[in-house]
C-alpha cells in the first residue's frame, strides 16, 4: 500500500456552504484521509441526551462523496459544560489538590466511572450509526491522553479506585507494608483506605507509593481506551486508533496500543524544539525553522513499535503553531521533508492539522493548510508537492534494522519518581542513545521488554531500564548477539526495591552495582582514552572484563562478548566510542553523519535527510537545504 | 501657576505635639501641599460607624493654618479589621482560589457591593465634613489601584459580577458562543451562570474568556472609583484625583481618569530600575542609583494624558525605598533632577513620599524627608533646592509635540492573555518606541484611542494596537501626516477572534499579514541596511510599497506616504532608522542624543536632564552628573 | 574521655537472625555507641495503646551485651498512621494553607496538644521500660527538629497558640497595636482573636507581625521538646541529647539546648555543599566530592556552643546520599578526614549514618558503612582506620580560642522576614566572617547573646546581630578587648521597630546608621586600599573615627581601640584586611592558610586538615590530599 496524506477538518466550525468545497480542494492538493469530528461533542449532543448527528451525516457525506476516506473521531476529551451538572465531582484534581476547572479540554478525570459510562454510551451511539458507515474507514478514540499533563490526577474517586487497585496489587496490607518497606519511617499502615494519594507530604514520599500511583494512573488510561474499544469492536471492522503525542510518557503506549490497530502521532518539529527537548542555544538557533534532526524519527520509530509496524502522523504541524514558548515559520520545504521523512519510517498516512487556521478560541495562532480567510498558506504547496512525490515513489516496505532500542515507560516513571540527580531523565538517556545510532548512520526499531523477537538484531541496547527480571533478560539475549545495558539498569524491583540479588542482577554478566554517583552539569568523570561520563556513575565491581575505563581506574564499560554493562550517562563522544565497538563487535557498517542530515533505510530505499538550513555534501554528493534525497537501494549508494 | 511642591503626611503616626512643628517645617522647605489621610480609616472609625475625625479636624487645621494646602484622602485601600467582620466574603481571591487575607493593604474585592457601599458611606461622611473646608485644596480617592496585582479578582462575588457583565455584552449564550468560537472545543454554554472564572483550567483558556475577563474587571475598578467619585462631587468644589502607579496596566487609567479632574502618579524611579524594568546589568548597574532615563517621563507623558493636561507626581522617591528587590540610595542631585523633570514634562505639583520616615510597620526601611529621630534626611536639602530653582524658573508651558504613541490600556491585556512567544510584553514594545523617539531628542505626547485630536501630530506611532475598526483608523489618519502601525496592530477583534477582514484590516493601506513568527531572544530577524526585529515577525503582504525587506527578501515595513506597518518588534538600530525616515518624510528636526541625557521642550524652555553619574557634553556644553540645564527657547540652543 | 566512634542502627528493618552479627562487626570496626528506636513507633504501637517492646528489649540486650552503648530515641517524629485517626487535625500546614499529608515523617504541628500528649505518653512508657537499663547510655529526643522545614505551621492550632502567645506577650490588644504601629496601614486589631497567621497577604505582612509568628514558632519548639525532657528527667540518670541539622536556624538551637545535656548534629558535607550552601561553579566543583572546607567546622564551634562544650556528631555522612540535588561519592580519606576533623572541633562521639544501607524506602539510595547485601562498603574501613586513630590519638582538650562570633538566630528570622535586598541572609554574613577567620588561620567559639564569658576572647564579631540592649552590649564589652559589630547591627527592636536610640543604638560608640543601602549581586562598594562591601551597606555618621573609607569617602569602618562598627556586608577582601587590622590591635597571631587546607588548635594539638584532591604545602611540610596532620603542640609547627 503507497503512502497516502490526510488532514485534520471540523466542519462544526465552519459554515456548511463550505464543506463541499473544502473537500474537493482536499482532493486536489492529494489528500486522501481527512480526520474529523474529536472534538465535536457539544455539538453531537448539546444538553445531556439531546442527540443532534444530522450535520455529522452530512459533513460524512460530503467528504465521503468527494472522495475522501474519513477518520471519525469520539469525542470524548472534550466533555461538554452540561456533562459536569451530571457529574461535578469528574474534574481531574491537581497535585496541589485543585480541580481542573472546564474551559479548556481534557478536563476528566481517567478513574470517574460516571464519566466513563458517558463515554461508553456517545462511543456506542456513534458506533452504531456510523459502524459500517463505508465512508468511516478509520477510528479515532479520544484525543492525546496525557497531554497538558492530564494522566495522572488527585481526585477522591482517583484516590478510592487507587485504593482498589492496591488491595488487587497486594491482597493484605501487610504485604504492601513488607513490599514497600513502610516500616521505615513508621509509615505502616492498618487498613487500604488509610493511604492516601503521594501528593503534599512534608518531605518525599515513599517511591514505592509513588510508582504504585504511576503505574495505577498509567493502568487506567489503559482501562479508559478500552472501553471504547470494547463498545466499538463489534460495531465496526474500520481499524481503531488513537493519536499520542511527543514526549508524553506518562502512561505505557504498548499498552494502549495492544488494544489499537494503529498507533498515530501528532508531530510538532517546531514546537518541539522549543517546548519539549532539552539542548543548547546554538543548537536551538541552528534548528529553529525546521526542528530537531532526530525527534520526529525517534517518535516515528517508537510509534512503529506501539502499532506493530502499522502507524500513522495523525498531525504534522504546517505553519506556526500557537502553543510553544516561541512559534516560528518552518523553512520553506520542512513540511514536504516532514512529510517524506515519516513515509520513510513507515507511516501509512501523514495528516496535516488542520486544514483551516481557525479565527477564534485557543488556537486561532494556529496555521492551517489555509488561512483564517481561505488564502493557501504556504504549507499547501508542499503537501500537494508531497503528494506528487508519492506518487512517484510507490510503496515503501521497512526493512529489519541491525540495531534496536528497548523503551520502557515504566522506566521513566521509576526515574522520574527518583532521579536522585536533578537533571537525571530516561527519556533523556534514551534520546541520546538514539542520536549516537543516528549519527552513525544507522536505522533503528524500539522494542518494548515484553516483545523481543528471537535473533532477530545484532545489537539491542537498553540503557535505563529499571526492572530487569530472568525472563527479560533471557528474552534479551535471545534477541541479538550484544546486549548493552546500564546505567542504572535493573536497579529497583517492581516495589521500588533494591533487587536482593544485587544491581544490575543478571545471570550471565558478573558485574555488581556497589555505589550509584550523581553529578552536576559542570563536572563529568572522564573515560581513558576520551569521552565522560556525565549525571550518572554506577560504580562497578565484578569479574566480567573492564573494556574502558575512567581515568580513576574504575571500569566505564564492562562486558563479555554478548553482554555490555555501560557505567554511566555517556556524553556524545563516549557513546559514539560504545557504539563503534559495538559495531565492530558484531559487524555493522556505519555510516558517520555530518551535523544535521540523517540517512533512513528501508527494504527499497535509502533516505538522506537535511535538516541544515545550507545544503550538506555527504559521499561526494550535495544533498539541498531542507531536502530529502531519494536513492533505490540497488544503486550503491554511499561508502 | 507655577509649579509646586508637596509632601504625604501621616499625623496619626506622630504624637499631636510634633504636628505644628512638622507643618511649620514644610513650609520652611518651601512645600506647599501636604497629603494626608489615606491610611487612616482605623483611627477615623476604630469600630464599624464609631466615628472619630477629632484629632482629623485638628490636623487639617494645623497644617492649613501654617499655609499648606491639603490633599485629603479617602481610606478605602485600607479597610480596617472589623470590616471583615461584617463582610467576611469581602477579601479578593488569588488565582489559585486563595483569599487574600488581612494585615496588608488592599486586600478588598472591587466586585464586592457591601465593601462599596462602605466606602461610600466613610466618602460621604468625609465630604460632608471637609468639602467645604478651605484648607481641603484636592481630595484623593482610595490609593494605587492595581497595587499588588489587586485589579483581578476569582471570588464569589466577582463570579456573579463577571456573570451579569457578560449577560449585559452579550445578551444571550448563543450570541456570546458565537463570539467566542466556545464550538472549538465542545466549550459551549447553556446558560451565564456556568461561565466560570477563567483560572485552573488544564490548559490555556478560550482568549476570548480571559480578555472578557480582563476588561470586565477594568470596568470594577472604573465603577468602583465611580461611586466614590459620584458621592464627593456635590460636596466639594476641590478637584477629585487619584495616585496610579508605575507600570501598572490592569485597568483603563483613561477611563478612571475621565471622571476625575487631575491624574496623579507614585515615581520611584530606582524601585521601579530595580523591580519593573527589563534591561541588561550594565544598564542596571549604570543607572542603579538614578533610574532609568526613561522611564519617569514615559509616565509623566502618559499620565497627562490621563488627566487630559493636569498632572502630578504624588509621591517622589526621596531616598532608598524598602520593596524593590534591590535599594540603593539616589545619587546626590537626583531627587532634584527628578523633581525638575517632572515639571519639565508639565506636573503642577511634584510631592514628596514620605515627609518623616516611619520607624515601624510594612515601609520602616522607606526614606523620607526627615529620618525616623527627625534629622534631615538628604532629600530635604535638595527638596529646598528645587524650590529656589522653581521660583526662578516660572511658569512652565507645555507645547504641543511633533510627534505621539497611542497608548491603549486594552492591548496590553489582550497580548497578556496571548503573547504568542515568551517575552512578548505591550509595555516592552511601546517604551521600546518611546526610547527611540527620546533618543532623537523629540518630546512626546500620549493619545488615547478614543481621543485624537484632529491634524495635531506630524506623527503618531501605534505599535501593538490589538484592535482597529473604521472610526480609529479615520482618527489617526485625521490626526497626522503619518501613522506607523504594526507589529500586531489590528490583530483580533474586541472579542478575540482574528478579524474577517483580515489583519490589520485597514482600509488605507493594501498590506495583509499572513503569518506570525515569535523568536526567542537569541534569534533576530535582520532588515537590509541594519537593524532587526526581534520578539515577532508580522510576515506582509498586499500592495503597499516596502520600505524595508528582511535580509530574506519578506517586507519589514510597508507603507504609503501617510500610513505605516512595521513588520516586527524593533531593536534599537531598527527604531532609530524607522524614527529618521519618518522625520524626514514629516520634516520632523532631530537631536540625537548621548546615553542618559535626555532632553525635553516646552513651550518656554528647553530642559536638558542628564542621567549619567558623569558630566556629559552635548552641542559643545558640558552637563554636569545628576544636573538639569535649563535653557529660555528664544535664545538658539542646539544644533 | 577519648573521643569515640558509633553507628545509627535500625534493628526494626533486619531480621532479629541479623542483630547479633552486625552487633560484633560493630565492635569489631572499633564502634562503641549505637542509636536506635527513633523511627520505630509503628513497631513500638502498630496500633493505639498496644505496646509491642519486645523486640526492642532484645536489640538492646543484643547490642548491649556485645559491649556498645545504647543511644535510645523517642519515635515522636514519625508518628504512625492511627495517630491521623486519633488526632485529624495535628498535621502542620504550609504557607499556602494545605495540610502537610501523611506518608514522609515529621507531619504534626508542634502547637497540637493532643499529640503532645501522645509524645509525652510513649516517652514516658519508654523512659519507665529502658530509664535505667544499664545499655541505655543516653536518650535522643525526636529527630532533627525543624527539618523539612517544619518549625513553621499554619494550622488551626498554630493560630490559637499564637493568639495567646501574644496575648501572653502584650497583654492587651492596645499595646500589640503600638508595638507593631498597626495604625500604618489600618491594621489595628480590637481584640487577639482577630489575629491571624501571616500568610497569604495581598503584600507583605507587617514585619512585627512576622517576627513575633517566628518567634512564637520557635517557642514551640522548645516547649514540645521540654514536654518530653520533664518526663525523662525523673527516670534516667542518663544525658538527655537531640541530633540538630546544618544550616536549620529556625528555632533558638541555645534554648533547646538549654533543656539537654549534649547537642549532637547530623552532618553530610557532600549533600550540604550541594544543597545548602551559595558558591560558584568552581568551588562547587572543587570540592564536589569533599564538601565545603569551612562548613562541618562552623557547625562543629556552633553546636559546641548549644551544647555548653558537650557535643556530638550524631549522623556522620559516609558515602553518597540520597537527598541533595546531586550525590557523588565522597574521595577516599574522607570519611576518616571528616570523624577527626569533628574530634579536632571537640566531638566527643562521631556516629556515623548509618550501619547498613536500607534496600526501601525514601532512603534507598543513602550509603551507609555496608552495603545493602552486607558487603563492606567504602566507608567501613576508613570507619576503622578511624578508631585506630582515636586509639592513638587519647584525650582532645579544647581550648579557649582568641575570637569569638556571636550567633543569634533571632537575627536570622528578623532578616528573613526582611531581607531589605535579595540575597541578604544572617547564615552567609556570619559564614563568611567564620570563613574569614579560618582563613587566617584561627580557632573559632561561637557564643550565644546570652552567656558571654567576661574577659574572655580578644576580640568578638556579632555581624548582623538584630537587636542589642544596653545589657548585652555591657556583656559583649565586658567578653573581649575588641567588639566588631556591624552591618546591620542593632538595626530593629524585638518588636521590629527601627529603636527610638537610633541604630545601631550603642552607648560605647559614637556612630549612627542614617541610611540603609541593598546592592545587586554585580555592584559593590569600592573600599580604599582595596576589599569591598556587597549586598548591604549602612551609611554612617557620628565622632567615632572612620578606620576605613568607601572610595566615595563614606566610613566603610568606624571605631574606637574597643569597639568597630563596620559598614558593609565585606566581600573576602575586605574580611581579610578586618580581621587583620583586629589582630595587629589586639596581639593576634594570624596563620594564613592555603585554599583547603584548615587548622584547628587545641589545647595539646594543632590539626592541618586538607580539604583538597591535592596535597597542599604549608610552612614547608606537604599535607596528602584528604588528609589531617596532627602535630603535637609542645612541637613548634608553624612560622
Amino acid at each position: 500500500m503507497n503512502p497516502e496524506l490526510g488532514v485534520c477538518y471540523y466542519p462544526e466550525h465552519w459554515p456548511e456552504a463550505m464543506w463541499a468545497d473544502d473537500a474537493a480542494r482536499m482532493v486536489e492538493t492529494g489528500l486522501t484521509w481527512v480526520r474529523i469530528g474529536e472534538f465535536g461533542w457539544s455539538r453531537m449532543e448539546p444538553t445531556s441526551d439531546d442527540l443532534h448527528f444530522d450535520w455529522l451525516d452530512r459533513a460524512i457525506e460530503t467528504l465521503g462523496s468527494a472522495g475522501l476516506k474519513v477518520v471519525l473521531g469520539t469525542p470524548t476529551a472534550t466533555p461538554p459544560r452540561w456533562m459536569l451538572d451530571k457529574h461535578p465531582d469528574m474534574l481531574a484534581v491537581d497535585a496541589q489538590g485543585q480541580p481542573r476547572k472546564f474551559g479548556s479540554r481534557r478536563h476528566y478525570c481517567f478513574s470517574h466511572t460516571g464519566y466513563i459510562e458517558e463515554c461508553v454510551r456517545i462511543a456506542c451511539v456513534m458506533g452504531e450509526r456510523y459502524g459500517r458507515n463505508p465512508h468511516v474507514a478509520a477510528w479515532q478514540i479520544d484525543n492525546e491522553y496525557g497531554c497538558h499533563e492530564t494522566t495522572v490526577s488527585y481526585s477522591q474517586p482517583a484516590l478510592h479506585a487507587f485504593q482498589n487497585w492496591l488491595e488487587g496489587q497486594y491482597s493484605t496490607i501487610e504485604t504492601l507494608n513488607a513490599a514497600w518497606g513502610n516500616v521505615f519511617w513508621s509509615m505502616e499502615y492498618d487498613r487500604f483506605d488509610q493511604i492516601e494519594l503521594p501528593n503534599l507530604t512534608v518531605t518525599e514520599p515513599n517511591p514505592a507509593h509513588v510508582l504504585a500511583f504511576r503505574r495505577f494512573s498509567a493502568d487506567q488510561v489503559v482501562a479508559f481506551n478500552r472501553a471504547q474499544v470494547e463498545v466499538l469492536r463489534p460495531l465496526t471492522d474500520a481499524p481503531l486508533l488513537h493519536n499520542y503525542m511527543g514526549r508524553v510518557l506518562d502512561f505505557d503506549h504498548f499498552a494502549v496500543g495492544a488494544d489499537l490497530d494503529i498507533a498515530t502521532w501528532d508531530s510538532y518539529p517546531i514546537g518541539f524544539l522549543s517546548d519539549r527537548l532539552e539542548a543548547d542555544k546554538a543548537h536551538k538557533s541552528a534548528f529553529l525553522q525546521q526542528g530537531d534532526p532526530d525527534m520526529q524519527a525517534f517518535h516515528h520509530d517508537l510509534y512503529r513499535a506501539v502499532g506493530r509496524g502499522r502507524w500513522w502522523v495523525m498531525e504534522q504541524q504546517p505553519g506556526p503553531v500557537n502553543w510553544a514558548p516561541y512559534n516560528p515559520a518552518p523553512l520553506p520545504g520542512m513540511v514536504r521533508l516532514w512529510s517524506l521523512e515519516a513515509v520513510a519510517h513507515g507511516a501509512e498516512v501523514v495528516s496535516y492539522f488542520r486544514w483551516r487556521q481557525a479565527p477564534f478560541a485557543q488556537e486561532q495562532m494556529h496555521a492551517g493548510l489555509l488561512m483564517p480567510d481561505n488564502r493557501s498558506a504556504p504549507a499547501l504547496a508542499e503537501a500537494r508537492q508531497t503528494a506528487d512525490d508519492l506518487a512517484g515513489l510507490g510503496a515503501i516496505t521497512q526493512a529489519r534494522t541491525d540495531v534496536a532500542i528497548l523503551f520502557d515507560y515504566a522506566s521513566d516513571w521509576a526515574w522520574a519518581t527518583q532521579p536522585q540527580g536533578a537533571g537525571f531523565d530516561y527519556f533523556k538517556l534514551v534520546f541520546s542513545t538514539y542520536q549516537a545510532l543516528r549519527r552513525a548512520g544507522l536505522s533503528v526499531d524500539f522494542l518494548p521488554a515484553e516483545d523481543i523477537p528471537k535473533a532477530g538484531y545484532k545489537v539491542i541496547l537498553a540503557p535505563g531500564l529499571a526492572t530487569i527480571g530472568p525472563d527479560l533478560e533471557q528474552r534479551l539475549t535471545d534477541g541479538c548477539e550484544l546486549a548493552v545495558l546500564g546505567p542504572r539498569s535493573g536497579a529497583i524491583t517492581l516495589d521500588f526495591q533494591i533487587p536482593a540479588t544485587g544491581r544490575p542482577g543478571l545471570t550471565a554478566l558478573d558485574c555488581t552495582v556497589d555505589l550509584v554517583e550523581t553529578l552536576p552539569p559542570q563536572v563529568t568523570r572522564e573515560v581513558d582514552g576520551g569521552g565522560a561520563a556525565r549525571h550518572w556513575v554506577d560504580r562497578l565491581s565484578g569479574k566480567a572484563p573492564d573494556l574502558l575505563t575512567f581515568q580513576d581506574g574504575t571500569p566505564a564499560l564492562k562486558g563479555t562478548d554478548h553482554m555490555w554493562y555501560l557505567a554511566g550517562f555517556p556524553d556524545d563522544t563516549l557513546w559514539d566510542r560504545v557504539i563503534s565497538m559495538a559495531a565492530a563487535l558484531t559487524g555493522i557498517a556505519l555510516h558517520p553523519m555530518p551535523q544535521g542530515l540523517r540517512r533512513r533505510q528501508t527494504a527499497g530505499h535509502t533516505f538522506l535527510i537535511n535538516y541544515n538550513s545550507a545544503p550538506v555534501e555527504w559521499n561526494g554528493r550535495m544533498i539541498e537545504a531542507c531536502d530529502v534525497f531519494i536513492q533505490e537501494n540497488d544503486t550503491p549508494a554511499e561508502g
